[in-house]
């Protein structure tokens, strides 16, 4: 099939789609923020509608809402799990530009959610909608699930899809996200991990003591360290009692097909400023970790004076979130469970852990037929093969979209290594926007052929 | 002496002088607020001169005031070290009442700064104006020396008494602070902890990294709590290397004395809801630990995404602030470059120490006659003898005052074990006010005999 006119069609349209994008940008979509998210999810759904999507709202109180948009028919139906919501902004002074007043520099539009997920779910969209204008009627059904909820861990998602088994009825899984590696090669993930949140509090006193009283009051920031310090190496390694016990090892095969894909150490450090990866790990062993080591992350911590200057007083609280990326086949709920048993072990009962959301690891085969498909379609564009990767470092629901039908599932999208997702200066290339529309075009027809 | 007249004017005045306090406490002389604390300054100037001071402000760019008052003359010269500023009130929704309106509720007076240390600050001078009133002149010569960055460990005040000797030529040293135990007992304190007030930074990337990278990227978070599981173990022992070196062994005189001195242990716990000291220490190695045990302390601690629901970030920075007590002959500086080494020692040459402030301990003689001078005094009001204490848990700047001339120190006042401060809810009993200002009276003639 010649895509000549689809491709004309798609790079006439950039300029208009940024527009739009910047225009999606604009509502500060931040999790818990239940107002703004759903007018996330009422612009999401007339995107959708305007793309001639058919499109059902469904809500639960206090719940950003599911934006399901169906279009397309054909023998092959393709679930595009994607969300509206977007991290919070926060550190605010660290943006270069406001980050709800989308701004181009550099042939990048900067924003928060621009990348993660706004751009890329809008590509699918704006690609589908130029299929149809530049070639004709979808020759797949593609069903949108866009939800509000997936920085959040998707809290809500899974009970809402139990209640509607036809929503996760399909033959495979576009993810969220997809990209470039840091040396442009694109990339296909075929699988994504998953996550436990928690916050552990701790109080020690009624209220804060004057510091004079160290000696015997106990310090709630020195109890939370004292418990962070047993559950952790400072080479990554977990020490949370039974954590490794469900890890599935990374097989033969996959650490060979592992060593067919370059790691660019020196970019990735680069794009961050690292001088060296946690726990001085390199080369093969770094790339290994990335993929298949859990984690576990402060991803924040909170107690006492935090202020200017100096204040002397022992804190009475402490606080601390952590996420917890897991591989396959970890259980976030058991997780839990040790994470539990760890701290009362260690006399830590007093510790309290609130559960903010959690989501299984889910791995589809690489050499899923859906991967050939979309490898197809990449090839076509950029002239070259896209690296196979096992799964995004990242979460998102795919559990609960692919494991009812065990559905493969692939990433197709144009996301970049410097694109900051979670951080400040969020971006996308517009080089690069084009390109994955061109993709995804292709990808409809290969995959309705598969 | 007879005193009739001096207590009948002291019970006629208190409904005057908690009014005066309350003025006093609606000014938020925070550490640092420079505005609030010349706001600060001049009410303490002013109400210095109305008491018939002869005041001299000594004022260096960006620092807050020293405010000089002297009243009185006669054999002896007692230096009255005071602050005008307070601790910050945040976290403001801890407190019952706003911090800057003063309240009354159970014959308490509640506000930041109420006790500590505009309550005993107002007293001294309050019982001094009222001895002039009904008895005659002051028969000391009392020098005020009112700074405004107590709470910040008086940062310039020792260069402004180096340029000023005349300022510590004295017989002897009346503390801030000073106040009754958990049963109601008078004490006498004769020496202050030291303090080093610190900052530990750290930063492992440029900006924060979405945490699916955690893996690879290091975590400012993790960083620090590795730095400060090596500072200290669970039971308060401060590992840091070197840290003991210089602490004085209490003496068996000073044990036999202190077991003299009854330890409420559990009023101590039930004022903060504490179920256990530090360590699990109890009894008389509480009381100790209490008083001769140098501390390390978490004021405040901070890094990555603090706020509401869950963000998954492998957080940039990381700050954690500390004060450590220091008991004689622990010199800050010293413990500032062990800080230092110990940190290098073990890797962590990353982490930056930001100083707050500093001060030396100093303990005078528990049997100096300024001592005697004020038993005699506070037993002819409480009608029992007061507890003498070698030191305060607490700092103040009374090596600045005292060390040049080897002053022997006291401190008489009726802050009490329940007051707050430095916390929210911070209070006076205005029960104890006119006592206070009782002993004090007692107290010019007592030590003008010695």
């Amino acid at each position: 099939m010649a895509y000549d006119k689809f491709d004309k069609l798609v790079a006439e349209r950039t300029t208009q789609w940024t527009e739009e994008l910047s225009d999606y940008c604009r509502i500060p979509c931040e999790t818990a923020q239940l107002p703004e998210l759903k007018r996330g999810a009422a612009w999401t759904a007339d995107r959708l509608r305007k793309a001639g999507a058919k499109i059902e709202i469904i809500e639960k109180p206090g719940v950003a809402p599911l934006v399901v948009g169906e279009m397309g028919s054909g023998p092959r139906t393709l679930i595009c799990v994607q969300h509206y919501d977007v991290q919070p902004a926060a550190p605010l002074e660290l943006w270069t530009t406001p980050p709800y007043e989308p701004a181009i520099r550099d042939n990048k539009l900067f924003a928060r959610g621009v990348s993660d997920n706004k751009g890329q779910f809008l590509i699918r969209v704006q690609a589908a909608e130029a299929y149809q204008d530049a070639i004709g009627p979808l020759p797949i059904k593609i069903r949108f699930l866009v939800e509000g909820e997936e920085e959040s861990s998707s809290r809500h998602f899974n009970s809402m899809l139990q209640e509607r088994p036809d929503l996760t009825a399909g033959d495979g899984s576009l993810q969220e996200g997809g990209g470039l590696d840091a040396q442009d090669r694109p990339t296909l993930i075929c699988g994504v991990r998953g996550i436990l949140y928690v916050e552990l509090s701790v109080r020690t006193l009624n209220y804060d003591a004057h510091s004079g009283g160290a000696s015997l009051y106990e310090n709630a920031a020195w109890r939370l360290v004292e418990a962070l310090a047993t559950m952790r190496k400072p080479d990554g390694t977990v020490t949370i009692d039974g954590f490794y016990d469900d890890v599935r090892k990374p097989t033969d095969k996959q650490l060979a097909r592992l060593k067919t894909v370059p790691f660019e150490e020196a970019k990735l450090k680069a794009i961050y400023g690292a001088t060296r990866f946690v726990g001085g790990k390199t080369g093969g062993d770094a790339q290994v970790a990335q993929l298949f080591a859990p984690t576990c992350n402060i991803a924040g911590i909170w107690s006492g004076w935090t202020g200017d200057d100096a204040k002397t007083i022992t804190p009475a609280e402490a606080h601390v979130k952590i996420d917890m990326r897991l591989v396959p086949d970890q259980d976030p709920e058991k997780v839990e469970r040790q994470l539990r048993a760890h701290l009362d072990k260690r006399g830590f009962n007093d510790i309290l852990i609130k559960n903010w959301g959690s989501e299984h690891p889910y791995w589809g085969p690489v050499d899923a037929p859906i991967v050939d498909a979309a490898e197809r379609a990449s090839t076509a564009v950029y002239g070259s093969k896209p690296l196979r990767l096992f799964s995004s470092p990242g979460t998102a629901p795919q559990y609960q979209v692919c494991n009812p039908h065990k559905l493969p599932m692939v990433a197709i999208g144009y996301s970049h290594p410097d694109a900051r997702v979670h951080a400040p200066d969020e971006n996308v290339r517009l080089d690069l926007m084009p390109k994955a529309a061109m993709v995804l075009g292709r990808f409809f027809d290969e995959f309705s052929r598969t």
